[in-house]
């Protein structure tokens, strides 16, 4: 029976969904632990899903005139305490690099919690002109924040994203590349990801520290929990103001910069995870697995069929998709169970009795419906598959999102409704900070954002009773 | 005289090859000084062509079967100290992390110098079976190395690489792969980077800490200077045994396994500039050039000049170049300059004249040869003469290497050849540390390799006149 152990160790999803994540990333062998506390090790079946997140954002970056360059890796302390907003909201959470080599060193440098301050450095040098603008850059990189608790990719010391800093000459443009970013991350959830997600505005109190407006993109996890997927800020000139980034304008008139930036981490990977996977394990969006099909033979010591195997693997390399072949010795039972712990969207088996038939049989991860295709049919067959496959994740995650959006007009069905319905409460807000801090305190729902879409449903706040003045979406969240 | 300007600022490059160098850095816009000692900015000029070398190297990798990972940032000191010689090589150039928040840390973390310690820490618990192996792991990342003095790209306190660390289950496997490892980097540098390399092993002074045998490939540059441009080391089972990573044969009986790890940073930026560039700025080979062609107007301002130049940029781009349309209000002078100065293989000039007889200029950056083609020819004659520029590159850079070897059989000759004549010498060696130690003091000269080609010149070593047992190049080196 050594084909269900693999299977057998994960906890059902059901039953107590965070070891069913911890089981999943483990097993599916995304992560392991390392010797340095808090932070994780991106193994290859991890780091080859954040290869191919990394390689689609990067092309979508470009096409709006998005650069990459690499920035240090320290901060100067003094450079960290330019902006005050910013280093109240990050020195708490910094590690110090105090010794270089064996000397003392005369400033201290902290380790990039996020780089605006070098970002800023730089423009600041670099801008003079209205001509020099604007700047689009990006990084791709790793961070650290110190944590107390930790779980693999939901909240590590060090973690990896993609940092985006732009500069602008009016307030305007650098609105505009603020909502423009985030159209672009929640376009790529739904099209990649088949995540579906929320887009808003954070309150004040959930805004980026320096930043004048946060908005973000919240998805919504199998347990009805929310995460907070990518953000996008706008500066306004508060950054500029700190760093002298001031340019020239074409009446010659000096004029202070206008700034964004946005970020999406290795926190996906969490929500890719939580969004689709099931009790046998991993469950991937073909558009992002780095293996779309796996080729199982069944009896494979019988003559000619890891030859036939490895020809129809070759057929679907050559019409584009992503294939194995599990030539190991392990059982093809044992092949199974570890295909859908990895989350490969597809299985193609393959048996002497199949062979001789001229068929095989493609299996989908998502729905596990067997589908018997002509091996002369199977690259076209295994394609088009994939495709339902990813169209039918994104319907299955966006009902189970619609279906999880409640609505409360008072406090007590309000506090009822986040106690029993795991999922998002929209409710109004009288927009004071006191009553964000009530609702946290008494459930610990957090306000996730304001949303584009303003449809008052009351209009009173849901917590005091005074003039409501925003809809906000409610919801505990990772 | 506008357009002089930018070229004028260049120091003439056989007049001070070190100012010439540092002055082509920064205004081809590679790179920015940063706010933090000894750390550079990769700017998007500098960065596109670091994300070209990754994109192609990861690709040869992959072709071998190696995968990517990340690991942490950090290494705790008593990881760092598990191997004996390779603390020694490199606790005192590291940077230590001290308080993480507000706290103090119990263990000290070093930023990684290098990732030895934690691939080693990682297969300790990853291998278990003869079943487990190869692991061939890479990761691409930056990494700190605590210098005191510091040039771009050639030494700086962070810099950016690939290091891949792989573990077999034998000897002559490891061999192998340290082999193969480097015979793709030397086959990397001369078919992308037209950059021609010896090919050999590092005396044990000059061999990696920690390892039983470095192999390395040099490359020559304009200066007569040798640049050490990628290295690939045998472990033996010296790691093995510090961290304890051990299988279990098909007999069943525990073995230390064998490791190998090689690597190429950011430095070959440098060799690319020192190689190639000339007296106007950069000159990039165009099979790395992030532009491979730029289209310039001539009279951009009357009618049609401007929709004709789009339009060939255009063709162009659908043949598959790298192709960009200066459409900038510059003059036709200074847009000249500015692609020389970037090292852009070749510039199309095309003004009014030019449309009304249906033709075109084609520039070459390298030769500065002019070539009038006919419109409809122009993508494929700048495709064409792409090629022959890589080839041209590779051509002269190899006669470049060639008449700067040297032999020496004497030591009063060599001292001469060392002084004299910038290249490398080549001398035979009695394979003793005294004699490399001499001949370093004596000439500044260090052993580069013991070639592959090991065919001897003499029967003494060039030094002390006993029997010599290897042949060696040496040189001056970056």
């Amino acid at each position: 029976m050594a084909e269900k152990k693999l299977v057998e160790a994960i906890t059902a999803r059901d039953e107590d969904f965070a070891q069913w994540y911890t089981d999943v990333v483990k097993k599916a062998e995304l992560v392991d632990y390392s010797s340095v506390k808090g932070c994780m090790i991106l193994k290859p079946g991890g780091y080859a899903i954040w290869e191919n997140i990394m390689h689609e954002l990067d092309r979508r970056f470009k096409e709006t005139g998005v650069e990459n360059v690499a920035m240090p890796l320290f901060i100067p302390e003094s450079l960290l305490q330019r902006e005050k907003d910013h280093v109240e909201g990050f020195a708490p959470e910094v590690a110090w690099v105090t010794h270089g080599g064996n000397e003392k060193l005369e400033e201290r440098l902290c380790v990039r919690p996020t780089s605006e301050t070098l970002f800023c450095d730089l423009y600041s040098r670099i801008v003079q002109s209205h001509r020099d603008l604007p700047k689009l850059y990006n990084q791709w990189c790793s961070v650290v924040r110190w944590e107390k608790t930790t779980r693999p990719f939901l909240r590590t010391t060090e973690f990896w994203w993609q940092e985006g800093h732009t500069v602008h000459a009016t307030e305007e443009e650098a609105e505009e590349r603020t909502i423009q970013m985030l159209n672009l991350y929640a376009d790529f959830c739904e099209e990649m990801l088949a995540i579906p997600v929320i887009k808003g505005k954070k309150t004040d109190k959930e805004k980026f520290a320096g930043a004048n407006s946060t908005y973000t993109i919240e998805s919504l996890m199998h347990d009805g929990k929310a995460l907070q997927s990518a953000t996008s800020h706008n500066f306004g000139d508060g950054f500029a103001r700190a760093f002298g980034i001031q340019y020239s304008d074409k009446e010659n008139k000096l004029q202070y910069a206008h700034q964004t930036s946005w970020g999406l981490s290795t926190r996906i990977i969490g929500a890719i995870i939580m969004v689709h996977g099931d009790d046998s394990g991993l469950v991937l969006p073909p558009r992002i697995a780095p293996v779309q099909v796996m080729v199982i033979p069944i009896a494979a010591h019988k003559e000619g069929v890891l030859e036939k195997a490895d020809e129809i693997r070759k057929k679907l390399a050559l019409a584009g998709l992503k294939v194995k072949l599990d030539d190991t010795d392990k059982s093809p039972g044992w092949k199974f169970s570890e295909q859908e712990m990895r989350g490969i969207p597809l299985r193609l088996e393959i048996g002497p009795k199949d062979i001789e038939a001229g068929k095989c049989v493609l299996v989908r991860r998502d729905t596990r419906e067997k589908i018997e295709v002509s091996i002369s049919d199977a690259a076209e067959k295994a394609a088009e598959l994939l495709e339902t496959i990813q169209t039918d994740m994104l319907e299955r995650a966006k009902s189970h999102l619609e279906s999880h959006i409640y609505e409360a007009t008072d406090y007590e069905s309000f506090k009822k409704t986040v106690e029993e319905k795991p999922g998002f409460v929209k409710a109004m807000w009288c927009g004071e900070l006191e009553c964000e801090m009530k609702i946290k305190e008494d459930t610990t729902a957090t306000s996730r954002c304001m949303p584009f879409k303003q449809d008052a449903i009351s209009d009173k706040c849901v917590c005091c009773g005074k003039p409501a003045k925003k809809l906000v979406y409610w919801g505990k969240a990772y």
